[in-house]
Formats: structure tokens, C-alpha cells, sequence
């Protein structure tokens, strides 16, 4: 058989370069335009789909391939073609991406255990301080060396926006690992949610003291208290009260009248707890992944069997994801700007701040008190700085101190390479690390069942028919 | 066991309603605001399965308990609760609801049998021929008798808001029933597709006059040949070109590493040739619905096997949709404005407009030529209107003619209560007639059973466990 010239995705992106740039923005009026939409999301599709077959000949997690697409597809501005350039800013797109990220997160939720994550709750706690700890004091040191001109509390601010772990790029390292429930996933999967949350109130306190000093007005403690309290509201009442409430839920579903009502009651309950996490100052996905770690199949055998569904909720969840979840990684790579690491200046600072990054999370080891546990994994694990840096520099450059921008152009760009460095970095690091890099897979089997990881192996599919 | 008194739904419900409205607009900087929109999703998905359930329990299509329920959530503001009343007008929603119903076409396209669509498409072809111009002249006609003083433009061009059939609803009602593949859902189907084009035709022809008139030029018949070129290259070519090319995208597929490869590069088919429909000008769901008919799973066998996948497109597809279809359908809802009713201008002119609506397309029952087929049926089945009209519409109040917009408000206002209209009139009328209103069950087994129709065939399931 002769190999195919002319494919759909030759195609379209043929059919994309030769409509005029301008031709994006046209079409009819009322409604969305759905015509730059539906081209973002072909080529997100395609080039997820590539980068991550490319990515796996090499022996690295689809995801690297994902992000590698979109820095190609956000970059081709740099080969002189300008035609792309809007669609990472389409707010449609934007918006796919962060429910995404929700599916992802509710997924990793629901492969995940409560009482297993609570048996490393300890370590979850000091891993996220440590990890919030020593990289904010180091990006601080690093931000005051480099520009000692700048406002103090201006160090501060960028200090946090090195706290916060994003945990979709190392959820789905795992996941692609098939090491969800592995004792250092978990460790990481908890102390990303628990950053999380210290993350938002480090912000509130940095961005209030800036505020404060900014009007000359004495700073409210109350307000730090409150972001606490709501946050610890939050997590306590979705576990505690999401638990009791779930069961009711789909009880209440089993008699309704109609069939495929597993699939929606799920999706309300993510959604919900996003909203409420939203509500309560949080991300929305902290709010997703308490969701996956309540909802339990018992929960709803019933309704199941009810609706002669054969499929639970994470096979119902599959195909969702697939679709939604590589916008989200293709996003993320689209908005990885390579002209940035054309300025020496910008570069250094980059260069610095990721080290700092990267050093800082390596603290969290130390904090790891399970002994049979990987502590570099752990900290490889934590590395990766993702939309919470983005939203802390994004809020930066909005806030005033004394007539300057608490964050700069130079120092946004410079964080923006660092979340890109990072999230490019964690990746290889960890799949090194937790495939046998160090340890041996027999120590490592061992003490994976010794941990009662469920995770589901699959075997290995061989190179296809010729 | 004791009925649980506090349920998600209500505690949502409860936290929306709490939350003080402005609240819908808060939180962080940078990238989108996703509360608003999880609100809204969880009230959509929540809504559209109560509604649903609901309208099964009186014998009726899901359908209209969605819109039901959209209308319900549309309409708070009667009740004095003005929290809601942004979530319709949300860019992502709206997204979210066109990305539905191309899913809904792209299934109803790949439940189509493109050999049997042809076997219609001389019925199709005269159906629609006979749907667009009589519903044109009775809406004009309507128009100049209760608008003398408009110019003559503006009827024309409010009877080109009453030429194209929503195809939308009558889909989910086929579905709904398991008729999608009957001759008169074939004929309806392709009717509608038929429609849809001419329709567009005819609003560039109006459009075209509209501004010629406004502009005091002459108008040009080149483009309303170019459109019409456009549109038929695009068909003719995805029909023709995408069965020579799906094969392909799919041997090309089966050739890269990875899992999982059936659905991204099905759903980039779907969303390729929407965006190219788009392109040449036409409604995305064409394009949606023809890569429904294109794909065929001779194409993706050798794929599914060496995926190990036991699932074809259509059921890996089936989850998304009952995610996003039903944010369609109760936006739909949500977008009926109950006060226009209060109006006696108004009420009149829509009502009027609407039996034009309903009269002008039963025309479409001279077209059948299919002898054993239900002439009323495909009569009842063009009847919807939907977002063409109501873009139409809003095109209409963008377009001035002698210093007067051709569409004014109260135009407009009883386009969008006729465009509502017809919307639930369909599915009860549809269900009346096509359940075996007028013919025996029996006469319409046996046509079925000779047109060779393959709808899975579900057991209807008793009232559920006591």
C-alpha cells in the first residue's frame, strides 16, 4: 500500500495558511465566531496527537510532546508567519483548556485514594511548607541581587510566584507512568493541594501588604485569617460533608425517570465543588480533584446497574478527557514565547529565577517522612510552576507601589520562562527518576505493593502489524 | 431508607442564590473567570437531566424538559432574582453550546447512511425547495400586512428569517424516538442540510439588495453566484474527497506510536471539516454533519483492533455529547424571553409570524416523493427554527435602509418568540405524529423494516427498582 500523500491534517493547516490572517476574525454576526475556534482546536487536536507519538518513540510522556506542539504552533510567528498568532489569546479556548485541566484533576481524584492519601497527610503538610518556603526566600535573594532598585515587597512578590506547584504536569506524568498511587505520587499529588491553597494565601498577603503600602494604610490581618479560614472551610467540608452527600446524590438520581444519568450527576458534582472552591477564593481545581477523591463507585452501583451502564465514571470521564485535556498542555506550550530568551538581560533573570525554582522544591525532601519513599522524585516531582505563577505575575503587573509596577515587563517575562522551563524540565526528570534511575525496579515493586498501589497495569503494546 | 433532604442541586442552588450577584464577576486576574461558568454548567447539566427526566415522565422527548428547564433558569428575572441573568450571555456558554450541536450533527451524520440519504435526495432537494419559498412569502406577506409603512426590503427580509429549518431539534426528537434513519427522518435531515444553504443564499441575496438599496448601487449578482459556488464545491468535495481521504487519515494514524489514537483524530475530522464549511461561508454543523456522513468504520477497523478498542467513534463520542448537548438545548432556553410575550404588538405580530412559520413549511409535504412515506411527518419535522433565523434576525437589526433598521426591536422580539415557538411546538407534534398518530404501528414497522433502517433498538425499562 502505498503511503498516503495528501492527509486532513496537510490539509487544513494548508487550507489555514492560505486564508488570509484577517479572514480569522471575519464571519457572521450574532453568536461566536466559530471559525478561528474550530481551527484552534483541529490543530491543538492533530498536534497533541503528534507531538505525542513523537514524544513516545523517544521514550518520553506524551505530554512533552503536547507542550512541544504548541511551542511550535505558538512560535511560527518567529518563522514570519502571523496567521496563528491569535489563538492561544481565544477566550473559548482558554476556557476549554481550564475545564480541562478540571477533568484531569477530577481524574487523578478518582484514581486516588482518601485513606491512603491521608496515611502520607503528614508528609503532604511539611513537603508543601518546605516547598512554599525555601523557593519564595530564594527567588526573593535572586529578584533583590539582580535589581536592587526595585521596591522591597516587589522581592516578595516575586518570591510567591514561586511558591505554587502546578500539579497537572506532574499528575499527568504519573499518570502516564501509571504511578498515580504510588506512595511519592500521592505525597505530591496532596502537597500541590495543600501549596495550592498556601499559595493563594501568601498571595493575599503580599498583594495586601503591596495595597497598604501603595495607599499608605496599615494592613489588615483579619483578611490573611479569613482567606484561611474559607480555604480550610473548604477542604474540610467538601471530605467531610462530600462524602455524606455523594451517595444521597446518586440515590437521588436512581429514581429519576430516563436513562444515562451517571455521566451528568458526576459531572454536576465536579463542577459543583469546582464552583464552590471558585467561590471560596480557591482554584477551581482544588475543587475538581476533592470531587474524584470523594466520588466512589459504591456511591452509585446502584444507578448502574439501574442504567444497564456497564462503564463507571472514569470510562464515562475517558473520552472527555482526551478531548479537553491536550488543549490544555497544548496551551500551555503555545504561550511559551521563544523570543523572550533573545534578551541577555531577561535570560539571566530567567535563568536564575528557574534555578531557584528547581533548588527550592528539592527542600521538599526533606520533608518526606515515609521512609520507603523516592525524596528526589518527591522533589523532582514538585517542580513544576505553572497558571498560579502566571495569574501571581499576571496580578503583579496590575499592582502599583509608589508610581512603579510591582512586576515588570522584564520580570513577567522572565517568570513566564521559568514556568516554561520548568514544566519543559519535570517531565524527562521524572520519568528518569521513577523508571529505574537509582533504585532498582525490584526495591521499587517491592514497596509498591507492600503500598497496595492499585494502579491499573497495562501491558505494554508492541510496535503494531507491519 | 429515608429521602435525603439536602441534595447537591439544592446546596448549589442555595450557595448561587446566596452569593450576592455581583460576586458573578469577581475573582482573579488572568485568564478567564471560570465561577460564572461553572455555575452555569452545573445548573445547565443539572437542569437539562431534571427537565429531561421530567418530560419522559409525561411521555415527551427530553428535549423539551431542556428547554424547559432553560427557559425556567432564562426567566428567574420575573421572579424578582436577577443573580442568573448573566449566565446566558457568557462567550464561553456559547461556545460550549455551538461545540454541542456540532457534536449532535457529527452523531446524527454518522448514524446516517450516506446510500440511503441519496435514495431521498430527490425529496430532500424538492422539501427544501418547497421550505424556503413558502414560508418566504407567507412571512413577507405577514410582515407587509401588519407593517405597512416598513420598506419593502424589510419584508423580504423578515420572510428570510422563516427559510431555514433549525435541524437541531427535530434531530434529538428522531433520536429521542430511534427514527433518525426512517425515510422521512432522511428526507428532514437532508432537507434540512439543503436548507440551510439556500437559506444562507438567500440572506447574501436580501443582505446584498439591502445594502445595494441602502447604498443606492447596484447590486451585484457575482457574489450571490460565488456563495452559491462555495457552498456546492464544499459539498461536493467533502462527499466526494472525504471518502477517499478518511481511509487514509486512519492508515495514516495506525502508523504513529500510542493509545487512543481513534478519537482525537475522529474528533479533528468533525472539527476539519466544520471549519472548512466555515470557511466557504456555510453554517459549521454542515461541515460537522457531512464528516458524520463521510466516516465509516471500514475506515478506523485496522486502527481499533491494533488499539485494542472495543469502542467505535460513535460510542467514544457519546459521552461529549451528553455533556455538551444538553448545554445547547437549555440555552436554547434560556434565550426565550417570556416578558416579550406581555405585549399585545408584539404577541400578535409573533403569533401571526409563527402560524406563517408553521403553514409555510408544510408545503415541504408536497415534495415527498417516497409513496410509503408520512407526508405530515416531514411537514411537522421542518417546522423548528432556530439560530440561522435568530442570526438572521440579528443581522437584520444591524442593517439600516433609508436611516431605519430593517429589523426594529419588535421585529426582533417576535422572530426570537417565533424562533421559540416553533422550538417547542415541534417535539409534542413530532412525537403525536411519528408514535403512530394517524397510522398503525404496524404499516410503519413494515416500511421501516423495508427501508432497511438499523436504529439500535432499546428495551424501554420499567419504572425502576421499588
Amino acid at each position: 500500500m502505498a503511503p498516503p500523500r495528501l492527509t486532513l491534517p496537510a490539509l487544513l493547516l494548508g487550507a489555514a495558511l492560505l486564508a488570509p490572517a484577517p479572514a480569522l476574525a471575519a464571519t457572521g454576526a450574532g453568536g461566536p465566531d466559530m471559525q478561528p475556534i474550530l481551527l484552534a482546536l483541529v490543530l491543538m487536536i492533530l498536534g497533541a496527537r503528534l507531538g505525542g507519538s513523537a514524544a513516545e518513540r523517544f521514550g518520553q510522556p506524551a505530554v512533552l510532546g503536547e507542550l512541544a506542539a504548541g511551542i511550535a504552533i505558538g512560535n511560527l510567528g518567529l518563522l514570519g508567519y502571523h496567521g496563528l498568532d491569535g489563538l492561544r489569546d481565544l477566550a473559548a479556548i482558554q476556557v476549554f483548556a481550564q475545564i480541562g485541566v478540571l477533568f484531569l484533576l477530577f481524574s487523578v481524584g478518582l484514581e486516588s485514594d482518601l485513606a491512603k492519601m491521608a496515611a502520607v497527610g503528614g508528609s503532604a503538610l511539611l513537603v508543601a511548607t518546605l516547598g512554599v518556603v525555601a523557593p519564595m526566600l530564594l527567588g526573593l535573594g535572586v529578584s533583590r541581587w539582580f535589581f536592587p532598585a526595585h521596591h522591597p515587597l516587589s522581592h516578595w512578590f516575586v518570591g510567591a510566584t514561586l511558591c505554587a506547584t502546578r500539579v497537572g504536569i506532574t499528575a499527568r506524568v504519573l499518570s502516564d507512568l501509571k504511578r498515580t498511587a504510588s506512595v511519592e505520587g500521592r505525597i505530591i499529588l496532596g502537597a500541590a493541594v495543600i501549596d495550592d491553597v498556601m499559595g493563594l494565601v501568601v498571595l493575599a498577603v503580599v498583594g495586601g501588604l503591596i495595597g497598604a503600602a501603595d495607599r499608605g494604610q496599615a494592613f489588615h490581618f483579619g483578611s490573611v485569617v479569613w482567606i484561611l479560614a474559607k480555604s480550610l472551610i473548604f477542604l474540610a467540608g467538601a471530605l467531610l460533608f462530600g462524602r455524606w452527600l455523594s451517595p444521597r446524590i446518586f440515590a437521588l438520581a436512581t429514581r429519576l425517570r430516563g436513562e444515562g444519568l451517571l455521566l451528568p450527576f458526576g459531572l454536576a458534582f465536579c463542577f459543583g465543588l469546582a464552583f464552590l472552591a471558585a467561590l471560596a477564593g480557591l482554584a477551581p481545581i482544588v475543587g475538581a480533584f476533592a470531587a474524584g477523591l470523594i466520588l466512589d463507585e459504591r456511591h452509585y452501583r446502584e444507578l448502574m446497574s439501574r442504567d444497564r451502564e456497564r462503564r463507571d465514571i472514569q470510562e464515562l470521564v475517558g473520552p472527555i478527557e482526551s478531548f479537553l485535556v491536550p488543549v490544555f498542555f497544548v496551551l500551555m506550550g503555545m504561550h511559551v514565547d521563544l523570543k523572550v530568551f533573545g534578551s541577555p538581560g531577561t535570560l539571566g533573570f530567567a535563568a536564575l529565577l528557574t534555578v531557584a525554582a528547581v533548588l527550592g522544591k528539592q527542600a521538599c525532601a526533606i520533608g518526606v517522612l515515609e521512609l520507603d519513599a523516592d525524596r528526589l522524585a518527591v522533589g523532582l516531582g514538585m517542580i513544576p510552576r505553572g497558571e498560579v505563577g502566571l495569574i501571581f505575575a499576571s496580578i503583579g503587573a496590575t499592582l502599583m507601589i509608589a508610581g512603579e509596577r510591582v512586576v515588570d515587563d522584564t520580570v513577567y517575562s522572565a517568570v513566564v520562562a521559568m514556568v516554561a522551563a520548568t514544566t519543559l524540565l519535570t517531565p524527562p526528570l521524572l520519568v528518569w527518576r521513577m523508571k529505574g534511575g537509582g533504585r532498582s525496579r525490584r526495591v521499587r515493586a517491592l514497596a509498591e505493593s507492600a503500598a497496595g498501589a492499585a494502579d491499573r497495569e497495562r501491558t505494554p503494546r508492541s510496535a503494531g502489524q507491519p
